[in-house]
Order: C-alpha cells, then structure tokens, then sequence
C-alpha cells in the first residue's frame, strides 16, 4: 500500500515559501499558490482560499497531474491546473511559485503579448542564457477564469516558441515561475519581481 | 448577570489585526480602528488615541451598535460611530477595519464621489462578483469631523446602490472594509489596497 | 550627592525608538538622533556616529540644555544643539526625534522656505488644530554644518510664527518633531512622514 | 603550520550583513555578495550560487588577492576579482559589499559614465568630504561578464581620479563600497542606497 502523506520536507518548503512571499508582498488576501513536485504524477500544492503568509501543514494537499485530489476531498485551488500544466509540460520542474505582486499586475495590463527584459544581470537567473546581454520574451497571457482554457493557450504559446523561458504573465493577475526545486523556484521569483520592479521604475522617470 | 469581558479570542484577532496592519504602515500615529462583533448589540472596539500596532488588551473597548461604552468610562474612537453603522446595516458583518494607507489617502483626494476598479484578479475578494471581468464602484466620501452626519452620508450613499460594495473610502483619510470575521476581513483590506496600489502605480508611468 | 545615571525607562525609550525609526528606513547609515529630557536643564540624547538601529545603552549619553556633556568625554552629535534648543524653547517638549527619510529629504529640496500640508486627517496629530481642514505650514531651514548658526536661525524663523507648528524640516537632510513624550513624539513623526510620503506621491501622479 | 580555518567574527559579521542587505532586497535571488579582508593577501567571501539573506557559515570561502580559492575546491563568486581588486588597490579598506538594489540598477542604466550626487546631508559618509556641499561623482561602467577585464577598466577609472570615492556603479548590474570594517562598509553602502533613492524620487516628480 502507498503511503500518500506530504514529505514534511515539501510541506515545509511551501510553508516557508508563502511566509517569505508574503514577506514582499506578493500574495495579498488569498492570492497566490505554491507547488512541488512529489513524483512523476503526485504534486503538493497548497489549497484554496487560504492566506498564503500564515499556512500551516493542512494548506497544502496532493493532486495528480491532471488536478484531481489524492488524498481528500479538499478542494484545490482554480490555478492547480496551471501548476500540473507545468509540471506536465517540464520533467525537470521541481517547484513553481505563481506571485500576485503590484510589479506584475500593472506591467502585465500595460504589455502586450510579451514583456521584453534585456540589460539585467539578473537575467543570468533564467536558463540558457549565458550573459547579461541576452533578451527575454515572456509571455502574457490574458485573464481567463476558465482555466483549462486558460492552460490551452499557454501550451499554445509554449508550441511557438523556440526556447521557452520559465515563467510567464496573466493580465492583472499576476507570474509564475518554476525551476528544479524550491530554493532554485524562490531564487528565480525574486530575480523575476526584481526586473519587473525595475520595469515599473524606468516607466516612472522623466524621459 | 451577564458576563461583559471580552472574549479572548476576539481580543486576540484585535491585537493581532492592529500588527499586521502595522507591518504594512496602514495605522500611522494613532490612526486606523479595528472591531469586531460580539453579539446582536455589542461590539468590541479599539479605543481612541493609541498606536493600532502596540496594543494590548487594555486598548479593546466594549459598545453597544449606538456607539455608546458598555463596559467603562473609556472614551470610543471618534469613528466607532462608523463600525456601528456597519453592523447595524449588515448583520452577516463580524469585523471591520479602518486602515490609513498613503494609497488611499492619496487617490481619495484625486478621485470624486466614486473610485472604479476594474479587471483586477483580485476583485474576487469582492462578494457577488463571479469573474474578474466585474467592475467595483468604491464610494469616496469627503471627509467630516462631525461623525452622525458623516454616517447618515454613508448611508445615503448605500441607499443608492443597487449593490453594496464591502468597503468605502474617506476622502484625505482612508479606507473602510468590513466581512463575515476577522481573516476575511483583513483578506478583503488586503485585496482592496492591493488593489489602490495598482491604481496609484498606474497613474504613475508615462502614458 | 546628585545621581547622574540614565534612568533604564528613558534609556530604553530612545532604543525602541531607533529600532522603530530603522524600520522605517528613516535612519540610514549613521543619520538620525534621538532624544528625552530628563530633567529642567539634563537631556538623553544619542552619541554620534552611531547606527541608530542597533544601539544599546552604551549609545547614550547626557548633555544640559546648552549642548554640554554631563558625564563623560564622549562627543555629542552635532545636532545636539538642535535639541537642546526645542527644550530651551519648549517647557512642555519631553522627548524630540531627528529623522531622515527619502520623502523629508527629497521635499525639502523642492520646497521653498515652507511646506504646507493641507487636507489630512493625520494633522489633528499636530497641537491646536481643531480640524482635518487646517493648513500647517512647515518651515523649511537651508542645511548648515555651523549647528548655533542653524539654531539660531530656526529661532528666527519660530519668532515670526504666531502658531508654532511642533516639527521643521532641514532641506537635504530631514525631519525634526518633538512632543511631551516619546509615544507621542514617534506617532507625531509617524503622522508627519505619512503625509510626506502622501505629498510625494501626489507630485508623481499625472494631473 | 598556518590556521587557515576562517574567524567566527569575520563569519558572522558576513552572515549579518547578508541578512540585512536581504531585509532591505538589495540582494534578491542570488545576487550580491559580500567579503572581510583577513590577512595582507587573504579575504573571506561569499561563495558563489548562494542566497545571501540565507547564508550559512558553509555559504564563505577564503581566496587570496588575486582571486584564487585558498581553503577547498569551491568556486568563488564571478566578481570575487572586483573585491580582490578594492584590497589590492586600498590597503585601508577591511569589507567590501556589492548590492544589487533596484535604485542602483535603474539609475546605472540611465546615467551615462558618473553619477554625480550633491546637497545630502549623508555626503558626510564618504570620506575627504568636510561639509555636506559637496559633491560626489560616482564611476558608471558598462557590465561585462569579464571579470579581469572588467576590473581593469576600474583601475583605468581609478587612474584618473584625483579623489576616488570608495564605490562604484556597474550598469545594469548594482553597486560596490568599502571602509575600513563591516560596521563602516554597511553604513556607506545605506548612505549610498539612500541618496539612490532620492535621486529615482526626485527624476518622478513632476517638474
């Protein structure tokens, strides 16, 4: 028989990452959720309609990678299917983080289809690029409270593109990012909002 | 004999409501109040002229829904009068919180008699609301020393509306939120500065 | 035989209230002081060239009301002088904060030899003022390194005022406020840099 | 035989400042990074891939002045040459930190080869500077992934220089400082943040 229990050490990451998010601001009221892989078809991932800042371990439940609960009859949060998309998508994502910050609202409804970074050096925080000097297209997709619907069109953005950076934009909504585990996942958030800050800040001077 | 002390745990989410709007700078000098409800006619009730983000429990004061002190000779904030109309309108309200954020402040001056808010994630912290797509008419109310009169404007207003949005704002002063209990309504206090912080960021970057 | 110690109830006041201003960001580096009066002609007030985040007792020394050390060779700050002067001129001023926040410095670079602060409920903070609808005009003195030339400036400037508001601001370099007590003193500096922080972000907004 | 094992003061004074630098977010994903000269030609320093509000003493490693590793096999950290290149150059100089703060990397990416700050008060900060008129023109220079040669473009800026003020500005990238120890190096580095800030504010407001 399968043990279905969430390692304390996954629950501990996603509990530790909401304190932290919520540190910066990026999961205010109940926004936000935060994943991790478990297998090749189990995720832990917290539930719906809780503060992501104060979760203890019965915030966090397990899906499989088609959304559906494992062990309760918990409900899970409308985005899991985001998450299991890319879980899905990318064998080698271990964690993914989806942030609801100021930065990412406002820019996300000021971009188009894509939001351009180039010239930071945090840009070496996403893969594939070896210098500052590279650009990155990531992708804004508009809200959807469908979201198989939703997910649909980020498969199809993903089909389109010929490097698929980690992380992308909903309209108004907010990021996601994932990387190989949850320090790698934090690490990438933090390099993400920072651009985006920076972003904001450079459309706030006068020219 | 009826027992008049606060409940504990209603002490409790006071305090603790008065921190974490503190950490966020929402309760500078003595402003800012947070109450709760305690039954059909009572309300515990942070007192006048103390910092919202030191308090203990000598700070909680108990009145009836005509704002008068139940249980001392204590002095109720001047805005009680505002908390009461809350619960006095709405029965299923069990917490509501007074916050002082610069955002508020500053987009309540700029704005007239309502402030729209629209394709925010976040508006589903909103009740009856189904989608992000709504739009929130937020009344702007200026600002009155005298509270009945400010209070029978505030009723006025909801007279009007079809829908009552959970929160209003006063004008060079803040903003008011109520919800079912003291979680929600710090969620729905989030969700709405968060979302006056996208409007003043907005209103911030070259067009 | 007179006992020169610090009393631990002052000493510990000016240490929370670094802490609280650090929070705050509004003492960088080696900025800011902090003082208490401990008696007709005897004040506490913090040594130079301390971070004002981290102090302990040792941070602390006695000085009289014309800047002189009382119980040690150790250097007072150059704006000791500055106190010193709020206390001689103020009997009722029991505790005074210097501050040295982005908004402070960066309005008083833009303003005149005023800043007038009109419409915010936060200046009932300020003594006098019946209303929300008062105006206070702030003064606003030119930095200079001679501190009894600076003094006797503001001296000046408090000798043309019928009401004197209790807080100035030094153009580059930040706030001063005092009050009867500490708690008083932090909320007022509270009330103030929450209205700076509002002026600044109404000049950012597009008209 | 020479004890090569690192001081728990030096450690600890890194780990303190990688914890207050994070508090600040001038260290957001694995950026940043921070060392303690130990010896004429030893220096403890942040090893490279690690989050610096979270180190551990295992997160500092030992290279002498030309970079190389002197205690294990641990990469150090790419810019391990700048702070090398500060010991070298500055026999005074006992900390070096580099910051990655939105201010920093948003004013490197507008200013063209100085930044020139004037009129603040913690001007004092820097050394060689008497009163708080005068005027400081920070090196801008480009980013560039190589290191060496990255380097001695500092030391061509450095040539030049009658007065060299202790920091500097990489585009895209952060900022560098030093000071004789930790306590000093911290303290330069708010100063220097802080007038960043008032730079990015004073570019927002309207004219």
């Amino acid at each position: 028989m399968q043990d279905l229990s969430i390692p304390e050490a996954a629950s501990h990451a996603i509990l530790e990452a909401g304190r932290r998010m919520d540190r910066f601001g990026w999961v205010p009221a109940t926004a936000g959720n935060i994943s991790v892989r478990l297998g090749p078809d189990r995720v832990a991932i917290t539930r719906s309609g809780r503060h992501k800042g104060f979760l203890d371990a019965a915030g966090v439940m397990q899906v499989d990678l088609a959304a559906r609960p494992l062990d309760s009859n918990a409900r899970p949060s409308a985005e899991t299917g985001l998450h299991c998309g890319i879980y899905r998508r990318f064998p080698e994502a271990g964690a993914a983080l989806h942030g609801h910050s100021v930065a990412a609202t406002v820019l996300s409804r000021l971009a188009g289809d894509t939001l351009t970074l180039a010239g930071y050096e945090l840009l070496k925080a996403f893969p594939g690029l070896p210098t500052h000097d590279a650009t990155v297209a990531v992708p804004v997709l508009d809200n959807d409270q469908d979201i198989p619907r939703l997910q649909a069109e980020v498969e199809r953005r993903w089909a389109d593109m010929a490097v698929i950076p980690p992380g992308y934009l909903i309209r108004g909504h907010g990021v996601y990012v994932w990387a190989a585990d949850m320090p790698a996942a934090l690490a990438r958030l933090e390099a993400f909002e920072f651009m985006l800050d920076c972003e904001l800040a450079l459309r706030r001077v006068r020219p």
